[in-house]
């Protein structure tokens, strides 16, 4: 086998440029406020419109990626070439793109902080086309790595403890989607990821052992399992290829044959009724004298179904989630919205059927009477605090204006915010009552009175 | 505003070897295939156990990506660093890897094909390692085309032959599935996408025009329109920023103000009532004798919505679909095998519970008499044809054996194939009956003999 010339690397899709991760109506946005001469400050604020009936909290995610997005932004020649080609852009304008970067402010909730219905996970204040620009991006990352961290907030609670470990790869959304998966799960309490690429990217902790592949390859399922015991002796057996009972019995028969070479940590199951399974497989694994044999568990898994199983008292220590985690199966996207809240110092809304919004800077005050969250208060950003205040300055002038913050740390923020919600939240089933977000009573004047002004021009016209 | 230094890229995430996106235990599995001298040839076959309920087909989408990874496909040194570093990995077995490339051949049916449950989509014949480390990546590339293909070609089956554009980045899940999707919605039916990178990417014709926020911006509503379309005089116009009826007026004043200058060629529903809306708006319009302005609906669209709506005769033009399309809300993931059917020449199969699989390599073979499919016939891949045969050769010794694929020709692919479905599988409401798959008489003798072989064997052993 003769390794092809050269060192361009494995692609997994056509070259495109980043900076072009963004919808057209951006760009032609951008080339109307140029022309116009458009470069107030603009605010938008990121905030989801209303929570799925599962999910009693979002686990805010992807703020990391988002600031350094924006502080790498730049059109490369290709985006530039290509956008020329389109036929509606001036040179005049191009070359302004060639030099635009994002100077801006960011305010935002840090990772791994429940939030709720209309408050902002982040505010972007910046020069109107810059802040116009980055909309589609910040969406997308915040979106993706926001439903993802809050479905497996869900399952790492079902599991009570137990080990949680991603195997989504395979049916999360792309490549992309892997590796932000497998973060935003680690964050939210997920304990490592079967995703080589994430392990590289993020230093996440990455496991796996065997396919059913691998033991139908063999002659036999014993070899199987001898073969590999021999390379990895504290590895993980997957017993269910053929028949579950039969694989328990065949480990066991390993362990007979080893003696105190045997070190195999676990056997998984991954097919059948797991919880039924899993008790005759300890009895069996017991009755052998192999009670440190730890019994592993995946297969369709999702956060009812790790529940259930904890619930009834399954002998099991640990879950392989996929599909369903990894896609959020129940609530694959967000009701999420970027809106435009100020223009040049003045307070902006949109009446839109359904779909208003509130004006001018804000700030969530959560209110925790013994450290237990009651409420929040949404307010304008510069009242005095009305509680807890969680949106914090994270970007100033295009930099960074705190330090990163560390995955593990990010990790500890969400079991620490999580631990002051009230338990009722935390719980699979929709809490009753759901939490109550109030608005101030200044962000409530405001909001007349930006509405009156609003309707008034309105009739006005 | 100063260009900050140097030509380094926008990045969207952490840097990550491509051939490292892949589950852990393919390298465990290639390390022990590897010390045990497994080498010979083995065939895997990847199909959808099941269908999901609204899924009366799956369109088959993403080989083109598949061929072009499995063609480049190298580990480089960071990703031969960042193994090494985990420790379970041995320096022959990592020098190994560093010259392992892909060798085998891909069967597959062509892009735009329907296809059922437990139907081959592609079947990959190559040394063992070669074709279980490739399985993560395939898995997820087809997967994701084949779920937002399926999902796009049901959107277009409602729009009835009105315009579709899809609106889904900043929902859809990451960068990688944002341009994947484009790709998967054109090949469908879909007319253009908002995501500019996938027009660099893949050619494929980007739209869009304004946002809220423009509106909100300016001081006045008509203003907005007025500058917008002087800049872009053929543009559309969104309406529903305020009052959606006064901003039709507000366009019909414009074509008063423009006089023949007037080139706005629709205006765009992005809330409320969509049918009530339009009926009034194309009233509005032609009173004002603006038969030519065309509408263009958005907002929380997918199939149900759409159909309802043209089926309605709603005065509707064109729609944006955003979310719903982009991740597949009601089937976000399918069940999808990549499972071993033969190894060194010798059938293989699996028997846990409610997941076992057809040995041996495949054929699909669809029966159409009168050239519309009544059922297909799955069976050996060397057995006289029982119908059309629909798995192709693609790929030989690691290099495609048939020429690329255009998109426009997938797309024509689709269009052909779809319309030779009876036409009760093109509706969105489930099929009755639903398509019907057999087994050969020939595949059938296998599964037996296959079956009883591994029976005998475990109750042997």
């Amino acid at each position: 086998m003769k390794p092809r010339a050269g060192g361009a690397p494995t692609r997994l899709s056509p070259r495109f440029s980043p900076a072009l991760v963004t919808d057209l109506y951006q760009l032609t946005m951008l080339q109307a406020y140029f022309e116009e001469r458009m470069s107030a400050t603009a605010v938008f604020s990121l905030f989801a419109r209303r929570l799925p009936e599962r999910r009693n909290y979002l686990l805010a995610c992807g703020l990391d990626e988002v600031l350094m997005y924006l502080e790498t932004l730049r059109f490369d020649q290709a985006a530039l070439e290509y956008l020329e080609s389109l036929g509606q852009f001036s040179k005049r304008f191009l070359r302004h793109l060639e030099t635009l970067r994002f100077t801006g402010d960011v305010y935002a909730v840090p990772e791994g902080t429940p939030v709720f219905a209309n408050e902002p996970l982040l505010e972007v204040e910046a020069p109107i086309a810059e802040a116009q620009l980055v909309e589609t991006f910040v969406m997308n990352e915040i979106h993706l790595q926001t439903v993802l961290a809050s479905k497996a907030s869900r399952v790492v609670h079902a599991a009570r403890g137990r080990q949680v470990v991603d195997f989504g790869l395979r049916r999360i959304h792309g490549a992309d989607a892997g590796i932000k998966a497998a973060r935003a799960f680690y964050i939210a309490g997920v304990d490592a990821t079967s995703n080589v690429a994430a392990g590289q990217a993020y230093g996440i902790r990455v496991a796996g052992t065997m396919a059913h592949s691998y033991i139908q390859a063999h002659d036999e399922e014993f070899e199987a399992f001898r073969d590999f015991a021999r390379l990895y002796p504290d590895t993980v057996l997957l017993v269910d290829t053929y028949d579950t009972l039969e694989g328990v019995q065949k480990v066991i028969e390993l362990a007979r044959t080893l003696g105190s070479q045997f070190k195999v940590k676990a056997i998984r199951l991954d097919s059948g009724d797991l919880r039924d399974l899993s008790v005759k497989a300890r009895r069996m694994l017991d009755d052998a004298g192999l009670q440190r044999v730890t019994i592993f568990a995946s297969g369709g898994l999702n956060e009812d179904a790790v529940e259930k199983l904890t619930a009834s008292g399954a002998p099991i220590d640990g879950f392989g989630v996929g599909a369903d985690m990894g896609v959020s199966r129940d609530a694959p996207s967000l009701d999420f919205a970027y809106k435009l809240v100020e223009y040049a110092g003045q307070a902006r809304m949109k009446l839109s059927a359904g779909k208003s919004t509130l004006p001018g800077r804000k700030q969530i005050f959560r209110v925790e009477p013994d450290g237990v969250a009651d409420h929040d208060v949404l307010g304008r950003r510069d009242e005095a605090p009305l509680g807890r205040p969680l949106l914090q300055h994270v970007m100033a002038g295009g930099r960074r204006c705190q330090p990163r913050v560390a995955l593990a740390d990010a990790r500890e923020q969400a079991k620490r915010e999580l631990e002051h919600l009230p338990p009722r939240l935390r719980q699979i089933e929709p809490a009753n009552p759901r939490y109550a977000v109030e608005t101030s009573a200044a962000l409530n004047r405001d909001l007349e009175t930006v509405r009156q002004h609003f309707e008034a021009e309105t009739v006005k016209r």
